[in-house]
């Protein structure tokens, strides 16, 4: 049964709203996504699905869900199969961004925590790991034991990538080899996946789904280059979010690493200083860091980074025949260049 | 390839060594379980091994793989797909102490908290995700898509039993029925899993499968009253961990229960006080909690609930044909109705 494209109450990818027939196939798509997931995830106690009744508001632009309707249609056509395992990529990636909460919830108390403060995280750990066994349970209804697999193989790998990050927490020497290594864990590894399963479970051959794995792959490093930059330099009130996170928890991202590797001795200690005081609690002003940033172009690097990993990722869409969907997927790398929010 | 014996470094079910042949037989597959285990974490990071290596300071005495292959050896027969399971289950246990630990060392925080314990949480918050996703991996290689549903359902149920378990920290009102629906939903549907899966990995018809699951169910929810129990009354030495925690945290189990609904206005005036002194802080000495439970019986009211679940887990034995692995399994009873930590 197909959804009514008005049922769907989440925000669509904004690319969608242009695309005459392809946009409205992709919404009812998305649409039977959020629908698959609520079914798994309704027959819950009443305290459960109030929980995962916050969650909903994690849910961004579904680009993981996205990827994979995409990925199906630009690689053979859409199953019923791809509902299901849209529903799995993006239930797994809510659990990832709970858990992430936690952690960041966690940083907060560090500044004076309160008992509801604690409570609410000791829900999240359990509601992550719920969206976890939720996402898993689905994926073992698909009809092709290989994907759950790869969702398991992939998930660990997403914690391997949590894990590096927290270890390189207030690591000031971080290298770029070891961020790339971060990140193509913790978020181009799903992105990756959701495309390339995309295809696969569409019957695609191997020269497709590995095309589209690293369209997804590119993609998915360009996307966190881009949230890390945002986070340094973005505008509040755009994003819509809050910014400096990753300052204040010492996590070092690609500006960060740039900078201090072109900055000269005595720019390099100021900026350090800056860091551990921003790290520590002692300063919370984004301004200063900014201003040094910018003096040695590593803004402007980590935007360039972000755009050679976007005309990668639409080099790799040369591999697919001609169809709507391909030029959507062109579309969204592109619209990923101009994006600032 | 079977694993010898001398290479199994976990502490065996006690019962299993003086059980000649099928204790052997046990022993094996405990250590090819606990090779199944460390094959399917082994190929992580070096941080990650780390914290995996810590884990296995949890292993007990395997309860759930030990139920695995006695069911599995009293339904028909063992086969690789066994020791596979049997891992699943392991792994999923300790994801759940893990994880239970962060809930613990959330508490200890509520008192002070040091950064050094904070990492060790995040740590383990990643750590817990890990072990569930290569649960769910390694499930997903066994051949038969059901057993992956089923574990992806009873591990949606362990959380369920969680948040309820929250959700009525420091309810001095908890009755009995809400008591056992936690505990059957946390702690009793794993080990009910373990039995039932194992019988129907080894091909055993409905009748000895559900007899099986049946046996599991209520050797879970005897142990966990025994649990309850020991970390009220128990002896801190004997028990070999700290004691008295779910008072620290307001948790309100079967004797207490029994207890405020026994006493006297006056004497549940002073309980209430005494449990509100512990769960905030103000206490810390469990003496005038257990002498207001024995004067009430409700100690011995508790072990008398325990025993009589053993008893009717040994009940369901009776579906079973007569063979050296069903008389170990009610031993297992006969033994845990001894059992004093």
């Amino acid at each position: 049964m197909t959804t009514a494209p008005a049922q769907f109450k989440g925000p669509v990818l904004d690319l969608a709203d242009r695309q005459g027939e392809l946009g409205e196939i992709l919404r009812e798509r998305l649409a039977a996504t959020v629908e698959t997931f609520e079914r798994e995830l309704a027959p819950g106690s009443a305290p459960m699905r109030d929980l995962v009744r916050h969650v909903e508001r994690y849910r961004g632009k579904m680009l993981r869900p996205t990827l994979v309707h995409l990925a199906a249609m630009a690689a053979g056509g859409h199953t019923p199969e791809h509902d299901k395992f849209a529903a799995v990529v993006e239930t797994i990636h809510l659990a990832t961004l709970v858990h992430d909460d936690v952690l960041d919830e966690a940083d907060t108390r560090r500044q004076g925590a309160t008992i509801n403060a604690l409570q609410g995280n000791e829900a999240a750990v359990i509601l992550g790991d719920y969206l976890i066994a939720s996402a898993f349970h689905l994926c073992s209804s698909i009809d092709d034991q290989s994907v759950a697999l790869r969702v398991g193989e992939v998930t660990k790998t997403l914690c391997e990538g949590e894990l590096l990050q927290l270890h390189h927490r207030d690591d000031f020497d971080l290298a770029e080899p070891e961020y790339f290594k971060i990140i193509e864990r913790k978020t181009a590894s799903l992105i990756e996946l959701a495309a390339e399963q995309g295809a696969r479970l569409a019957g695609a051959n191997e020269k497709i789904c590995s095309a589209l794995a690293g369209f997804g792959r590119e993609l998915g490093i360009a996307f966190q280059i881009r949230d890390d930059l945002l986070d340094l330099v973005g505008d509040q009130p755009v994003v819509g979010k809050d910014l400096g996170k990753d300052l204040d928890k010492g996590k070092v991202t690609l500006p960060v690493i740039h900078h201090l590797k072109q900055a000269t001795p005595d720019q390099r200690s100021d900026t350090l200083k800056l860091l551990s005081d921003l790290a520590t609690g002692k300063a919370h002003d984004r301004n200063p860091i900014q201003t040094a940033l910018h003096m040695t172009g590593s803004i402007e690097a980590a935007q360039h980074a972000a755009a050679t990993r976007l005309e990668t990722a639409r080099a790799y869409l040369a591999e697919l025949p001609e169809t709507p969907a391909k030029a959507l997927l062109d579309d969204m790398a592109i619209e990923a260049l101009k994006r600032d929010h």
